[in-house]
């Protein structure tokens, strides 16, 4: 690679609310959406929301001049909803499911039944290796009272894993996707602190788009303004976070959002706003070491968002433990209730009654059943991320504990030392 | 590092077969592992089937002095059954749980309710960077009609992409655990051949123990002497596989086995035998180009394993739509048949029939409403890992067709070239 090497990244980024037969005006969307990719001609285009694999198939015909390479991300029963479209060829891909994902009962939110994921793209442009990875996490139904917050926080956790021990001989690291989550919010803190991503909107020096960055934004028509009633510029829960690893500077030169109508001022392509980044990979200028005081600072705000985290995973924890011992009790009742039933039922009084009451019996029972099963195994995936985020809480606190002088990247695993040499 | 580095590791694996109130003398067996495992002093143990918490909590407690860092790999409902202590600090862990691992209607099997997973370990050892993976896949239990066959593959893919994606840089890979696989099984060749990993019963030059290195032996008095009648010796599927990455050389000095009874000659540890492994990691001699014949045999072998997969997931697939099929049908009747009950039982025409019918119609609706999404997610699993492997495929093919003076390293990613720094 020259010393002078310079590359120039094109990304798009779309949540494209694609639901068969619910999403307004789905097939014009669609194929508008592909005729301006044709037209843009991106190095990447990273989609959510692509539920329905026709609509995929449809753009993959459609774009294939411009992105010889596709990928749709299959998984749960609906599917992740996440492709991507690629002017270079991939030279690899993987996915990983997030182990917790709402609850199966709570059918009109219906995030179980999809199975979010991260899906990841390794490509290989002019000798550089970089790693795009494409997301969704868990949608957020209410604000003030989030029965998911558990849920979110473990998955950002999960990504922000998946991302730190796949990437770690990546040049680049590029993440595209719709978090659900504002850019203060608890998991978005938590992903950037423990990758070293840095937040394309934040850093660009040329952004032109809606106010504040906003990705949900109440000048688009498909928005329900009610949900958007308490952020009156909108909210920004997609985004386009990038990082070089291993001698490299990554910089974002230009970022626009469309402004809830299409680039061409026509009706929205989707009831999210698009990113168009404009990144410059260079190879860094010659490395300096971090100042103690900095790294510490790092560490600190580290620290303080694990400590969040953890705090939050353990109030989880607590609630589905006690759902399971609940739905433990009404199975214990539900049992009583059909021993009951059935000795009614032979006895021969009452005997319609516990006929007829029998049915709901077992299936309270069977229910009951179910939610326990499904209760013990969200504490054991809850657990799990509790475990792994209480083990680098205690390495990063033996870190501070060692003082300024302690090397953040024997002590901190790899993204520190990474974000050393992006500074 | 120094250029006469030269690092012995001594590494114990056991599936310890620790299902509480069902396994033979579960507390003794735990008790006496605890006490070999504190005298042997080993760099790493890793087990399976440690079911209970409660058992890893007592060895973990009694194994403190001698291995200080220990992790439970928590998933699932009942658990994945993994965990390890180690003698060196645990610099970071992490885990993969599969997609798919069998039928929750399989009560009997019981492999979906455990979450089978793989955990890794990140340890830094002498400045040397090694990846430790345990893993345990879905049990074999007819093996002339193996209903999950294609989910062992599926696994066996998805272990060997999870070593790959967060190997890349490691200097040493190690991965211990019951794969359920013989040793030419589809899996087992599937994920040797893209990982590169090799077997140390095949490798070493020292190997005491059981005839054939098998892990399983009629002579263990807890083992089902039935199911070991087709093979004298028993059968080997439990395996210590390792490679070294970057500029390392890593060979295995010596293999034991136990044969039937505890080291000391007393009652098995297990219904499986354990393995020791003495591993010896240098510096590589310098680095030669491996000859293109032998890069050229090594891409037909992954060509030819990569295509039985395929086709063997293709099978899986058209299986698992099928029986979504059949649910689908199951639905419709069972919804005609709730509503003629409805109609018999309001008319007053056999009422108590009506009603008494309306119990189990119900109960096979949801039934196979349930089975319906089972199967839709399975076919999606296995679409997902079938899209990979043909990725995989067409590349390897491409390398093929450029021919032997293609550099594997740049078509088949990292691991052709790892392999190549191994010989």
């Amino acid at each position: 690679m020259k010393p002078n090497f310079s590359l120039r990244l094109r990304i798009f980024n779309l949540n494209c609310w694609g639901i068969p037969y619910l999403s307004k005006h789905r097939g014009d969307r669609v194929k508008r959406l592909g005729d301006f990719l044709n037209m843009e001609s991106f190095d990447l285009a990273l989609l959510e929301e692509v539920w329905s694999e026709q609509d995929f198939q449809y753009l993959r015909q459609k774009l294939l001049p411009t992105y010889p390479a596709a990928h749709y991300f299959r998984s749960g029963i609906i599917g992740s909803g996440l492709c991507v479209f690629s002017k270079h060829p991939i030279q690899e891909f993987t996915q990983h499911v997030y182990t917790l994902n709402g609850y199966p009962y709570m059918i009109h939110h219906g995030d179980w039944f999809c199975g979010k994921a991260v899906g990841l793209l390794v490509l290989h442009l002019s000798g550089l290796v970089l790693n795009a990875y494409v997301t969704h996490l868990h949608a957020e139904y209410n604000r003030q009272k989030d029965i998911y917050l558990a849920h979110r926080v473990a998955q950002a956790w999960e990504l922000a894993q998946f991302i730190h021990h796949t990437s770690k001989k990546a040049d680049v690291v590029l993440l595209c996707g719709d978090l659900n989550l504002h850019p203060k919010d608890l998991g978005c803190r938590l992903l950037k602190e423990w990758t070293g991503l840095r937040d394309a909107y934040l850093e660009t020096r040329d952004f032109k788009g809606s106010e504040e960055g906003c990705t949900m934004v109440p000048e688009n028509c498909y928005v329900n303004q009610q949900e958007l009633e308490p952020f009156p510029f909108g909210i920004r829960i997609d985004y386009v976070l990038y990082k070089a690893v291993s001698g490299f500077y990554i910089s974002c030169k230009a970022l626009r959002t469309t402004i809830g109508h299409d680039p061409h001022g026509g009706t929205p392509l989707s009831d999210h706003e698009a990113l168009m980044a404009t990144l410059c990979v260079r190879h860094s200028p010659p490395q300096h070491t971090p100042s103690p005081t900095h790294g510490s600072a790092e560490r600190s705000r580290l620290i303080s968002v694990l400590k969040e985290a953890w705090a939050e995973l353990d109030l989880g924890m607590a609630q589905a433990r006690w759902w399971a011992a609940f739905a433990g009790y009404v199975i214990c009742l539900g049992l009583l209730l059909v021993a009951l039933l059935c000795t009614l039922a032979a006895g021969g009084r009452v005997r319609e009654v516990a006929i007829l009451l029998w049915t709901p019996s077992v299936g309270l029972l069977l229910g009951a059943g179910a939610v326990y099963l499904f209760h013990m195994q969200e504490a054991k995936g809850l657990s799990r991320v509790w475990a792994e985020l209480q083990h680098v809480l205690g390495r990063a606190r033996e870190a501070q504990d060692l003082g300024p002088e302690s090397q953040p990247a024997l002590l901190l695993g790899q993204q520190e030392g990474d974000r050393s040499e992006e500074q």
